[in-house]
């Protein structure tokens, strides 16, 4: 849905500045619920291709947003990059029910049992990243990977290609178990990426990464 | 030099996974400090292309790292894409001697006179995000646009262009007069975006973004 309106406005089937179909008749077309429908146009309109007002119905922006590039490394050679020495440490690795927030972002039924991994990254041996994981077993060979000896991030990357994914940035208040991992004050503001994958229609993972402050993603444009 | 060391890595003059020179013979045949080199390489190496480790030097790295591309939207269409009522005060407007930090960001000599603007941001009437923003007035026209009327942000996509930026991400804890301003406690943590652009060789403008909590930006792989 959301691909297929890109793909329209990218070809000019929809002119820009031009006002496109209503949701109603989107959803007809496209065979789907007017919220899908509705969440896919909202999506755009945030990253500025369609610009929609209250009662005046949705257009074409007439000026695509600049886009900027951004490179997602593996952990390790990112802090190795820094010039500093990497670790890590496995704190937890269950089977559990996974809750629904976790199941929702990948589309799975409630209620599924998925690996959960808790990792925190290291940067000359001080906390740099807690990693809050949690993998579909469906992807894991037979038998599973050592996580302790390699971490699930670098093993995912070297291993278990994905189509798609999507992630957010945002910043959030230490919880007390953040901070005591991290050894820093509860409430200090971390840095958090949030990224689910999936290959093809299969869900691999999402991710939760709570960054020490400090750390700048940095990019260009 | 980082642009000129991307260059032979992606035409393979420099293999995935080989040794690179070292930062002093880079130096040497860039003519430039060694610093610079090493600045470059560090960059480079944060965000996966090379691969640097203590002692053993610097290679190509062999797996290249995933990319995102993200949309840079103006803070109007942002807000309206929402679904919600956009707003904005300027708070501030004056030219002043800029501090060092922005200077240096900017590559500009130390005291220069820049236009610090100060912007408020409003979503269906509350705070959605503080921009504080530092302009070369050699992009403004004579007479210079009403800030007030059209936000800096808005008036410079729509009227300078510019060929370079950088951008950084990264989380803080709301100072006092953040706090004041977006209606916040103090501490609260604060998702950060840092954006500094150029037209050519002209510094056009550096700006901190500080958006409300709440605030997640989002994109696709």
């Amino acid at each position: 849905m959301r691909a297929e309106v890109l793909r329209r406005i990218h070809a000019r089937d929809w002119a820009p500045g031009a006002l496109i179909p209503t949701e109603e008749a989107l959803a007809q077309e496209f065979g789907c619920a007017r919220a899908t429908v509705n969440r896919a146009l909202r999506e755009l309109a945030e990253t500025g291709v369609l610009e929609r007002r209250r009662k005046a119905g949705t257009r074409v922006a007439l000026s695509p947003p600049r886009r900027a590039t951004l490179d997602i490394p593996v952990t390790r050679l990112e802090v190795e990059g820094r010039g500093q020495a990497y670790g890590f440490h496995l704190l937890e690795q269950r089977l559990r029910e996974a809750p629904a927030p976790v199941t929702s972002r990948l589309g799975l039924a409630p209620g599924l049992e998925l690996l959960q991994l808790k990792t925190l990254h290291l940067a000359d041996g001080r906390p740099f990243l807690l990693e809050d994981r949690w993998l579909n077993p469906a992807v894991l060979p037979d038998p599973a990977p050592d996580f302790a000896a390699i971490s699930a991030n670098e093993w995912l990357v070297g291993h278990v290609p994905y189509t798609t994914g999507d992630i957010a940035f945002s910043a959030a208040s230490a919880s007390a178990e953040e901070a005591e991992v991290l050894g820093l004050a509860e409430g200090a503001a971390l840095f958090i990426v949030e990224r689910s994958t999936w290959e093809r229609d299969l869900p691999v993972t999402t991710v939760r990464l709570a960054y020490a402050p400090g750390y700048r993603l940095r990019t260009v444009v």
